[in-house]
């Protein structure tokens, strides 16, 4: 293997200095940033795993040929695909093809229920702008059944999602849930099933910008005012948000029309909410919402979104639903799945002020020489890591005062000082910089108990 | 953002499948070993954290001319470079060059001496062969320092190192030290300093090939016998690995050459083995070797490389050493630093069956129905999460023997049964799968503190 250092240089050429720039959309961030972004991806990970998901890390590059399986090869403008010798490859643009690919590839070789997650970059070209990253984390969830999937798997995603954002400190959220049967069924009772992929584009839209506009987009598809008061009657009872689902399901079991898709679509809806209550998803967390659509070709019946209150303008912040076939460019198996996505990097983008986790410092100490005899600190910080803190040994020639403003600097709240004493009695002073309290000549064990006692505070 | 599902489409035509391949030297594991992979990745993340290192996670892609800087755009050979649209770009082939855009671009806004680990993915399209990955994985550590750093920084190296791989069960295991600056003392010493980068290469070979082809390698260079004499004693006496370090050192003070590069370098490596043995690094797990010289042109003092005792083999498993000037391509200050790198993907690849680390299941329990009704089966998962468990919940219709196949394929040795009685009682029954034993009609608390109990065991 090359070393790794091989390719840099030391150069003593002053001039012709290389702007050290980073391409544009690619979130990169400063320690502290750095270490919340990684205690919130933790937390996601840690949801995904109380609930048995089992981890994946599929290679971000994949041959074009399987990552394009659906447009035939063809490119997109917003992938990153370039040939290496003969290799036509690309940057995965989402973790659900990955995943698609490895599941035909190694069907052999899983247990069904196949529950997996994945935290890892995707990468789309996509124009810069404010809140938009080309390289950005996903975090995916996906339950994939082999030939079938009980739908109850639909009703523990709200638990998951509502387990999520409970961890990052969010209380106030509403998930959004639907059947995409439901307003299908209708489509076809009404006579307008093969306008039925723009009718839900239309009705995506009923929340945003009103009925008036969405009757002039239903008129342009040509569909008669009798039919578009059908469907707007339809979508505004259950769009209002003030109604109980148990109210809508009642409405929708009222609904006496003959058509099997839409028994259906109830049928499973209704599946879900008992489940989820079951599971003990509060009922203020989510809503039955008939015009939530999603992707229009890929799923095919439970359907979520998920808005943090007061933070509505930014978006779904976990999306997802039940699709009927994961991967049918590879493998010639039924594999029906339920998935959901969170978008960390534009999540923590938009929220990551709003987000309360444990205020723990990084690093617990910094032990640091009252005077220049600095190997003490070495010492000294393999006893406190034994102890099973973290320790920075402060090893440098400095004032120290300029060793107070490295820990101020780093957020460390505790500092051990070393000198002539404490080298001679084998003990410590301790001072938590809090509170400006001094701990002076106690042993290391007492500064271990004291600091785990004041990270608890 | 694009719906992350919107690009796969369900699809019923079952010919023209595409075959679900993965790019050669792109490892994809199957959930066991990706389970482990991440505990081993876990391990070093903690042991760096412990010594308070600071995460990072720069992009993956660069800027060409960023990457580049010292080839001055040139395209390598095993890199991934690309254009899109009209910016250059290139896949990382280590952290180090990221690193040093970095600090060069965040000078102002990070705290000297800046400790940062960072443990990602790097590219390099070598050619596809036993062992060699090209997309893996390296975990770095660096102290950079702003002008200056202190020499015991380097002392702290070994510990780390020695932390790790004790983390990951090793306790067999050899760091070889050495210090650049004594090689090229005495180089120049010996009025050969223009052929030290050439020495050195053949130096490093000393051990694999023996003296005599030493010998003849250092003859085609032109260097008269008398002083080829003279290095080979050098290196030999430095290389016979059952000589103690303070031997070594006793030695290397007793050679009395009058060359300032010599001494400097006698005198840092002395401070590093003082202050290794004031960490407590284990005189069994390091040596001192002269014939240590790593990448030509990066490092400057002190190198490192570790050997895993019984897998010599495979090469060293961790290696670094100390540079001058971390970013002098990008930035007018000069930034010496200290680091090392582990190869990860390749670690695993050929000892994953060596380490040893807990044996603990990545679920801890399976809930089941003894019959169809496997809703209850949601809530009681729901409680065991509560309690600090981790928790799938059965929702198939299956039969109750491909339930327990089921716990079985996915590791999972706690199995909670519910039937009727459970239900209309609100206990449940837990089966210890690996003892086979049962406990009936308990409550979900005492389940889940019996579990506790057995995970401890």
């Amino acid at each position: 293997m090359l070393s790794p250092h091989l390719i840099i240089k030391t150069m003593n050429n002053k001039k012709n200095l290389i702007e050290p720039k980073t391409l544009q959309g690619f979130m990169e961030l400063l320690p502290d940033r750095q270490i919340l972004f990684n205690r919130i991806m933790g937390e996601i990970k840690a949801a995904y795993e109380s609930f048995g998901f089992l981890p994946l890390d599929t290679p971000a590059l994949e041959y074009a040929s399987v990552l394009f399986a659906k447009a035939g090869g063809e490119t997109e403008k917003q992938i990153y695909r370039f040939t290496k010798g003969e290799t036509d490859m690309a940057l995965r643009f989402d973790l659900t093809v990955p995943l698609a690919k490895y599941v035909a590839k190694n069907y052999h070789n899983l247990a069904f229920p196949f529950r997996r997650y994945q935290i890892g970059k995707v990468y789309r070209g996509e124009r810069p702008q404010k809140g938009r990253f080309r390289e950005f984390y996903q975090c995916d969830i996906d339950i994939v059944g082999d030939g079938k999937l009980d739908i109850l798997c639909d009703a523990e995603i709200p638990g998951i999602i509502s387990t999520v954002f409970r961890r990052l400190g969010f209380t106030q959220f509403k998930i959004f849930i639907s059947n995409r049967k439901i307003l299908q069924g209708l489509a076809e009772h009404l006579g307008i099933a093969e306008k039925f992929s723009q009718v839900c584009v239309i009705a995506d839209k009923l929340k945003k910008i009103g009925e008036v506009k969405v009757r002039e987009e239903l008129e342009k598809l040509e569909i008669s005012k009798t039919i578009i008061d059908q469907l707007i009657v339809f979508l505004s009872y259950a769009t209002t948000e003030s109604k109980k689902a148990t109210e809508i399901l009642a409405f929708l079991q009222g609904y006496t029309i003959v058509n099997e898709t839409f028994v259906a679509g109830v049928s499973d809806l209704i599946s879900v909410v008992n489940g989820m209550k079951s599971f003990g998803v509060s009922e203020d967390n989510f809503a039955i919402d008939l015009t939530i659509v999603r992707g229009l070709d890929y799923y095919t019946g439970t359907v979520f979104e998920t808005f943090l209150t007061g933070h509505e303008d930014i978006g779904s912040v976990c999306s997802g639903g039940r699709y009927d076939n994961l991967a049918g460019y590879y493998i010639d198996k039924p594999l029906p799945g339920v998935g959901i996505s969170i978008g960390l990097t534009r999540l923590f983008d938009k929220l990551a002020d709003q987000i309360t986790l444990s205020n723990k410092a990084h690093t617990d100490v910094l032990v640091v020489s009252a005077d220049s005899d600095t190997v003490c600190c070495l010492n000294v910080a393999a006893q406190l890591r034994q102890n099973g803190l973290s320790a920075i040994a402060y090893l440098e020639d400095a004032k120290l005062k300029n060793k107070f403003k490295y820990a101020e600097r780093l957020n460390i709240k505790h500092m051990i000082i070393l000198g002539e004493t404490e080298r001679a009695n084998h003990t410590v002073t301790l001072k938590d910089l809090q509170s400006g309290q001094q701990y002076q000549q106690i042993s290391i064990d007492k500064a271990t108990q004291t600091i785990k006692v004041l990270n608890v505070d």
